[in-house]
């Protein structure tokens, strides 16, 4: 197989990734979000919320980390940020074996640095990896209750502090940001989506 | 209204991108794309194919063009590739308006920024604009009739010889990309899903 073979078959591989549902349901609250599209939406907010990140962040590694930060979900399912330790040992497990299998189809250049942006974003370490993991926990919570937004769905139950309980090691280094997710919260529970 | 609260309305209004249609099938066949989807897809194609584009292309800025190029389908609807010429033109207009009024939600720096990003992608002159518009035309290719494809649903009718001059334009400067797009077709046709 060449090598332009290959790249195509990796490509199609990450198609599947449009058919990876979410628990997140869109801000029209019409149907859940797929994975694809949730990262396209996390580029888009690293191009316009750049400017709360730390001076000297990388905002284009920003970009290429979100874009690539759920494709083992093709073969290892998306997974709600609210679950038990040993649901997440699994799951760590399983996303280790799909990130083998995907970025396998790759040439070993770039197996390797698909596989660095994956584990870059995994371990939460660099500025652009915090970054980006700070857009992934906010961005649901703005299509769930930002301004206009309807609740969960999946998680009604959800308190005001469980929430923000699980949001807060992602967010509190980003002061607007975390000011944002509160206010969001708060928002909710006036409008009555959210127990407190 | 605040900075980071315009901001937000922009990433709230963009979320309706995940609800426009196009005519090409994901490449299971199961439904059509949406734009959000396939921006995100067009990225991932901009890391792994970037090799395949001039010397001193700027991959990051490809990826900030491909990332924006659909945004003002929100308010204007995606059309197909092969349209008429008056068609054309009023969807040229309706997009500058859309543009207008999506960019318009942001603060004036980002306004510029956004707009810039879209102008330049529609205006095919810089080597960003360009790569950027040679995937655009590959990706549905790829997905219709790549390896495991089953063909347009939407343009059953579309011959091997009019998608090759509809393709050409973007894709002539690439040779590789060039050659795959020829190869794609004429692997439709050998399997009867493309008429010759």
């Amino acid at each position: 197989m060449s090598r332009l073979d290959a790249q195509v078959e990796f490509l199609l591989t990450c198609d599947r990734l449009k058919a990876v549902t979410r628990t997140t349901l869109l801000h029209s609250g019409e149907r859940a979000e797929n994975s694809a599209e949730h990262s396209w939406h996390l580029a888009l907010m690293a191009l316009t919320l750049g400017e709360y990140a730390p001076p000297g962040t990388n905002l284009n590694r920003v970009m290429e980390l979100l874009v690539v930060h759920d494709l083992v979900e093709v073969y290892a399912g998306d997974v709600h940020f609210d679950q038990s330790e040993a649901s997440k040992e699994q799951q760590t497990q399983r996303e280790a074996e799909a990130a083998a299998r995907l970025f396998g189809q790759l040439p070993p250049d770039q197996r390797e640095m698909f596989g660095a942006a994956w584990q870059e974003f995994e371990a939460r370490q660099s500025p652009e990896a915090r970054f980006a993991r700070a857009l992934d926990a906010l961005q649901p919570m703005l299509l769930t209750w930002g301004p206009g937004g309807i609740g969960s769905a999946a998680h009604p139950e959800l308190t005001l502090g469980r929430l923000l309980a699980l949001k807060h090691p992602a967010l509190k280094d980003f002061p607007e940001l975390w000011e944002l997710a509160q206010q969001t919260a708060a928002r909710a529970v006036k409008a009555g989506i959210m127990p407190e």
